[in-house]
């Protein structure tokens, strides 16, 4: 047998286990998980529904023939979803690329220009396109973009009134999303067929909402409505299709103040509903109120323009309970992909790809009237809504006999929209007249006869410039294209370097495997609303996926639709809010949330209607047990539930977790289980076993979904079955019961999920789910507890090695930390004046990634090398921390001033040691080469940059800029594109 | 519409060709083209047989639609192709990446340093398993091994005999073509059983070649064998399977003194026959004498161990007709992969592979002795040949029915291989027995009895060791191997950073969407022996492609077998040979050669069993035709062809080439056009339109497939319709005839190849075709004539800005060349004392690979920035090469000593630069950013590295070595990889 795949998985080989048990004073694994892991806690029913583990190739086999139970068809289904044509050059260079797919969220600009390159384009391409002040670098989707452009008016608007006024020709995933979370927070819908309705007759609301185009297709001027609502102290919330504003006004221009929507039309596969990038863009002076992340321009130590995400004080993490939105990441790398398709067809290639799709839909729509089929909408860029009385369902299965998909309205009505891909298709104009029964046509107009128009309406045609920047105008070829992906993929440090020891974010590997199906298009081009028959292969890879999900947790039923962990997190809460309100108890709203909690976990307490009660924690970093009691009895009648993470966000596994648990049932709440921190405990024990009633999972920690540079993420809610009815569903699901299968006997349960949805689409970030469905089928459940004791070994590990250079912060029973361990840097700080800044800035000069800064200890660091680093790995980052400790010792006695080493000075970049004078108390080599100066290497690295046996020097990894100022970004607001001149 | 693909694969755009139009004084391309090509050469007809461009999204439907054609069964056909896991962390981060595929051969060695080490490690890797001193760094395929093995046996033995032995117990196709190869330089051939052959009674010869284990599966001892064939002065070859020498005694310890063989199967795909890397290895004493290309280990300016090509003295481009062998090339790209496999797995791993196979083996052959079925091989590895008396056909077809494939031997007898992927199929026995027609079994032996043996000889038993380095134990996670793959590409330089100026060599765009397929199961996963019935997707687009290509070149046949450019002119002038024999005219062997060809011209005529006669070229570079005609006339009678290379290789369009092909047929003589430089021609003039009988071209330049770090190379032969029954026909070709069809009719002739094969596979590297094929589709006829124009044009834009800097030797009428140009470097020699050899290596500080240096005239340089650089990276490279300019005269001007300066120190590392006092009369600064700080930046690059818009120094590509000391390398002869200390 050639290695199993966990064996390629796990890093950590037989004699490196070894010596690291001997470390450790452990006698083998088990001993040590033993000892780490509360007996009281240990699982001890086996796991029925993962089957034994695949190697690679059955794996790779068994999603081949999943992937041939999908069918693709040409869809024209719309709504929100297109088909669009992913560049092959950034399908290979980005999305198939693990320096971009590898990468952390941008927290460590120094090592992030590349990405945050790549967002800034993104924000000036969206905000540009919106013509409107500042975009965010990406939301989750447009449904809950539009939610949070809501809750941003309620904050923004200067009206009292409750009442949301949304244009009733939408979107039917907006509306169901948008119901669910206004609800929620006790906000008031009111739907209006605004197109049609008087200004003077609307009433004060503190916002309006409206689709534009149209959900049907129409295009219309919303400038009086929004102008209305705006005198009445309203904001203007406008959901616009960024290929359409090409060529028609942008919102910005018709007064809106804030426009969303999503980028995945810009050559993002459906992908059976996502991940795609969702945007935000507001007009100047909201700014600070915008939820999601942010890049902007800041300057490094030497003065020179470099990126950053600002604004980070808006953040949900800062402001907790404060907290008005709960998005906590972005969809980066659909992002970037969205960029790029920017850059790679500039404005013009946009506009002409536009064109085509508005023309194609003008030809058909004279087509159609020609043949006496009636067009509902006379104004139209890419959709047309058709009657087609009683014919309905006649048309729609005609279409699907041609391979095509079109849109159902209701039974007299049907709907259809061209796309670039569509638009392309030569034959699929004579389909067409097949399928509403008229002469095949001869294709296309243009081909011969006059120039053909479009239905945009003259008043709305777009004036204005876009895209100006010269990033949209120099890249047009494929080589220069590929050498520009090449180039920011080339600043940035992410797992193909070297380690990124990431408390809480668990960034292990993701497989070449994992990835290898994303891209099928079996998977990558299906329409998120095509035909339950076309989607057998997703919905039972969906199946088995949710099965192994909840049977590895300990719950009955799983939902994938969050597309994020802040999402799941919500979905959860709304679950308990739901069965609590099924039980008639309204007024169990209170939310009990420990003081170390993750700033999402009370995030989204809130906007699940339900009031923080914050629990101490001891000096262990456990609950306190006491005030937790404390609080229960103060709450007993409202309490909703408890949300713990477990292991702690200490990274401690709590031994008294069964009686926080079981005190919370006791007064009648439901427990929320974070799942952050499953890494620690998968195989070993189940949340649903000790007491948890609803956990979200995070598919991009424990199962292998790449971070991306900071999302795509993926959140399932899993959940006990009394709360499973209240798990999301979605009105356009193609599947409402789920089936939590059993592989072994073919029989199961089912669950029904009745909640709100809390994604556009039902299955959520489905394309991306084969990741996480193949790294379970290799592991097996043998493999995934495997990585687990082989985690909490590293962890343990490296917290034994660092123990003396740096205190570490808590500790389980025996000393043992779970899987990952905080070291306390506050004394350092105090005894040399280093802080943990410096030691994380000074760790880029070593060629590594920092850990986790100040979460969940201000001044600390935490550690999370997971299961994948190899000893030789983890060793370099030993050296390196204590050789920083050993320079900070210099620093403290007086060696090198406190303003001018080696240290505050970090990172160097290769300009800054070889340009110019040298003027500092440390030498240049000492500056960028510190592994092989100060470093006692025994394992024959010897790399002062990236990693791995048999690195040199001419392996470093080299900063692209020094140090950013952080404050100068804030206060200095710049998220567009920089001039050229800027960089000169 | 969105951009063509061609407006994609040509860098430069409208604005940019009317600005360097006007520079060149040309009102427009058409102009331009009509002033550098000759009138008398342009082609008129209209080419009819390529379909108008398809967009990157249509090629790849019609590939997918022309995938579904071919049938993936699982093999078990063996012959030297096995079936084989091609890890994906290898695949992705390989095969997909351009950061490997687009590199050329390592001729700079300073930046090329990754795939150098790759190579070493192929290198050491086979050396260790073959148990010999060196091995090479590839061969083209097995079979061609095995001649070069032959003729090396040739020239290193003592004996005169001219009698060549070879074991009857061989591949098909390594006999196919040892025949016709023999044949031409007129060796001498026995067939002799030699495991059952006393080796007493063999007859002296300078040679002896044996399978080992043998084709029909059989192992045996061939040591006496061996040694009586030395011990009358011959040389012993044994053709060897790697992974069977995991575990049996290797060739160097039967005393072999060389191996060759095929490393397929370690992890390359079958691919339809290719492309793969076969391997030589030979004892110690005989490096000197190996045919193709050797890595060393050198050390460089700063004393530190450094890689290179080494004793590049023996090769074929340096002996020209002294050449014993053609080879020019490599398979560097499946060598690395190869290589990897090894790295990834280990030698415990390769064995637990190589033992899972002979276990299956084994257990099969027991389970066919059970049920009285006779294997004839009782040793065996993972080959059994079977008796089935009158039934193999029935076999054979019971067996397909079944979706496997085995080997039909004779009527009477079928023959089957286990492999890496078919031994990890537990459903295969019982398949097998049911083929068999016995009660299926319980699988494979060892799920529960006593431990399964193999049916190797005890005798045989391998016990010596192998890859004992650290590099193949180390990276055994495929977190440590990602690291790995990127650490070693980072140090390379590629056309992803920027331009390859290689003159002849034409390092154009390999766009993604053209890639694509190459990792399609369907094309990847053929067996080159399987079926007529599951390969009808290939042949279709073999057919098409053959077609393209006859029309685009004027000629009426193509045969894409050559694996190489160098096997394509072999081909076509044994197609002279053939025709000229088919006359009776035997003592038709004289092959004119012009003094300026490349020195594989003449290898290749005397492999063809021709005599080169060199003829003069005037001072403009054009062949001197009063010289022409003085040799026809002495040789008339023994005139066999004239090879000349069109456009010259000299960059020049030569007006009197009609005059030259008239002169050579009136003489009854063949004219052999090279196509190295059809990229200067495609669209505006065909070989066969000038007179040309034969030519062979280069898919790896003209076509776009990339050289992968030198190899892949397909180099098929194109040739007249008198010639094409001579072709390279194979024995066991699916197809014989080859249909040039007529894509708009329907109908063609078609033509018969019957020559010898010079390729182990009947189509050579078939997998790779769908690239070429998908350039040519993507681009139509039109596309690929505006690339020729536009290729044209960039030379003569560099030619013009660099003329007064560097005189541009050789130009046409109008002063114009081709599609490159040729730059003078001596008189700045002369002036400053700076060679080409320092100007290459000074471009590398400034971010470019260096041009083609001293070829086809010593001491210049030869510029080819093809059609897909855009301006901005042509302008950067002018200025590069001004500011070069202008730092050789400060050198001239006394400013900077002649030993001292920073074109003479280039390359500069950045550790060079940071580590250390600094005492060199330039600044640190002026040697690793010169760009900026000389260079008239006017195009707002401003980058000292990899090139294009928006780069700063921050992008540069640091060289990872200073300059390598060839002399050094060459004298100190080390070929495996160094002890890991030997970089500390």
């Amino acid at each position: 047998m050639s290695l199993d795949f966990s064996a390629r998985h796990i890093g950590i080989d037989d004699s490196a286990r070894q010596l690291m048990l001997d470390a450790l004073g452990c006698a083998s694994l088990d001993a040590l998980m033993d000892a780490a892991v509360p007996t009281a806690i240990r699982q001890t029913a086996p796991l029925r529904s993962l089957p034994h583990a695949a190697t690679e190739a059955e794996a790779l086999a068994e999603l081949r023939a999943i992937a041939a139970e999908n069918r693709v068809r040409v869809s024209l289904i719309g709504q929100g979803y297109y088909g669009t044509i992913t560049p092959a050059v950034i399908q290979r260079n980005v999305l198939e690329n693990p320096s971009w797919y590898t990468a952390y969220t941008p927290y460590q600009p120094e090592i992030s220009q590349g990405r945050l390159e790549a967002l800034l384009n993104f924000q000036t391409m969206v905000s540009e396109l919106a013509g409107l002040h500042t975009a965010n670098a990406s939301m989750l989707d447009e449904a809950t973009a539009v939610v949070e452009g809501m809750l941003l008016a309620r904050r923004a608007s200067k009206s009292s009134s409750n009442l949301f006024l949304v244009d009733s020709d939408l979107f039917a995933q907006t509306r169901a999303v948008l119901d669910g979370r206004a609800e929620a927070v006790g906000l008031e819908l009111r739907y209006l067929p605004l197109a049609d309705t008087d200004p003077a007759d609307l009433p004060e609301a503190f916002g309006v909402f409206v689709q534009y185009p149209a959900a049907s297709g129409r295009i219309w001027d919303p400038s009086a409505i929004i102008a209305r609502v705006k005198e009445q102290g309203g904001i203007a919330i406008v959901a616009a299709d960024l290929l359409a504003l090409t060529l028609i006004t942008s919102p910005g221009e018709l007064g809106a103040d804030v426009a969303v929507g999503t980028t995945q039309r810009f050559g993002v596969p459906m992908g059976f509903g996502g991940p795609h990038a969702g945007y935000l863009a507001v007009r100047e002076g909201l700014e600070r109120s915008m939820p999601g992340r942010l890049v902007g321009v800041s300057r490094d130590a030497d003065g020179r323009p470099a990126y950053r995400l600002t604004l980070q004080t808006r953040e949900q993490h800062i402001r907790r309970d404060k907290a008005t939105s709960n998005i906590c990441t972005a969809q980066v790398l659909l992002a970037v992909m969205a960029s790029m398709f920017g850059v790679y067809h500039g404005p013009d290639g946009l506009r002409r790809i536009a064109t085509r799709v508005a023309r194609t839909t003008a030809a058909f729509a004279e087509r159609l009237a020609a043949n006496s089929v009636e067009v509902l909408n006379d104004a139209a860029f890419d959709t047309l809504t058709i009657a087609v009385p009683g014919r309905a369902d006649d048309i729609i299965a005609a279409a699907r006999d041609r391979d095509i998909l079109l849109w159902r309205v209701d039974a007299d009505t049907v709907r259809l929209s061209f796309d670039e891909q569509s638009s392309t298709d030569s034959a699929l104009f004579a389909e067409l007249s097949g399928v509403f029964g008229f002469m095949p046509g001869s294709g296309i107009p243009g081909a011969g006869a006059s120039e053909p128009v479009t239905r945009i309406p003259a008043a709305l045609e777009r004036e204005s410039e876009f895209m100006t920047h010269p990033v949209f105008h120099t890249h047009r070829s494929e080589t220069a294209m590929m050498r520009y992906l090449k180039r920011l993929a080339d600043r940035d440090y992410a797992l193909d370097r070297g380690m990124i020891p990431l408390g809480s974010c668990t960034m292990k590997l993701n497989a070449a495997t994992e990835m290898a199906a994303v891209t099928w298009p079996e998977f990558s081009a299906l329409h998120p609303f095509a035909p339950l028959e076309d989607v057998q292969g997703s919905l039972v890879l969906i199946g088995m996926l949710e099965t192994w999900l909840a049977e590895l947790t300990g719950y009955d039923a799983v939902s994938l639709q969050p597309n994020a962990g802040s999402q799941g997190e919500l979905a959860g809460l709304l679950a308990i809010r739901g069965y609590h309100r099924s039980r008639g108890d309204e007024h169990r709203t209170v939310c009990l949330i420990p003081s170390s909690a993750h700033g999402t976990n009370a995030a989204s307490a809130v906007l699940a209607g339900m009031r923080v009660v914050v629990i101490a924690t001891t000096v262990t970093g456990d609950v306190d047990l006491a005030d937790l009691r404390a609080k229960i009895e103060t709450h007993r009648d409202e309490l909703a539930a408890l949300m713990i993470t477990y292991p702690s966000t200490h990274g401690v596994y709590e031994h008294d977790v069964m009686e926080v648990t079981a005190a919370v049932h006791e007064a009648g709440g439901q427990v929320y289980i974070d799942g952050a921190n499953l890494n620690a405990l998968l195989g070993y024990a189940r949340y649903g076993d000790i007491g948890g009633d609803v956990s979200h999972l995070n598919l991009h920690k424990t199962f292998c979904i790449p971070h991306g540079g900071g999302g795509p993420g993926v959140g399932p809610v899993a959940a006990k079955a009394h709360l499973a009815e209240f798990l999301p569903g979605h009105p356009l699901a193609q599947m409402d019961v789920h089936p939590p299968f059993d592989m072994t006997t073919g029989s199961a349960g089912t669950s029904e999920h009745r909640g709100a949805p809390v994604s556009a689409a039902p299955f959520g970030s489905a394309s991306i789910l084969p990741i996480s469905w193949a790294y379970a089928r290799m592991m097996g459940s043998e493999g995934l507890t495997d990585a687990t004791a082989n985690a909490v070994l590293s962890a343990n590990y490296v917290a034994l090695r660092l123990r003396e250079h740096y205190p570490v912060l808590y500790a389980g029973e025996n000393g043992l930390v779970a899987h990952e361990c905080i070291l306390d840097l506050r004394p350092l700080k105090e005894s040399t004046g280093i802080g943990n800044d410096d030691v994380a800035k000074r760790l880029m000069d070593y060629g590594f990634h920092a850990p986790t800064m100040s979460f969940p200890v201000a001044g600390t660091l935490m550690v999370e090398p997971t299961e994948s680093e190899d000893l030789a790995e983890l060793e370099r980052f030993i050296q390196a921390m204590i050789a920083i400790r050993l320079e900070a010792d210099r620093v403290a006695a007086g060696e090198w001033p406190a303003g001018d080493n080696p240290l505050v000075n970090a990172p160097h970049t290769a300009e800054s040691v070889i340009a110019g004078e040298w003027e500092h108390p440390y030498s240049r080599e000492l500056a960028v080469y510190p592994a092989s100066l100060v470093a006692d290497d025994e394992h024959g690295s010897g790399a002062d940059g990236s990693g791995g046996f048999g690195a040199t020097r001419a392996d470093k990894y080299w900063p692209p800029v020094r140090r950013v100022d952080q404050a100068y970004g804030d206060r200095n607001l710049v998220c567009a594109c920089p001039p050229i001149e800027a960089f000169a």
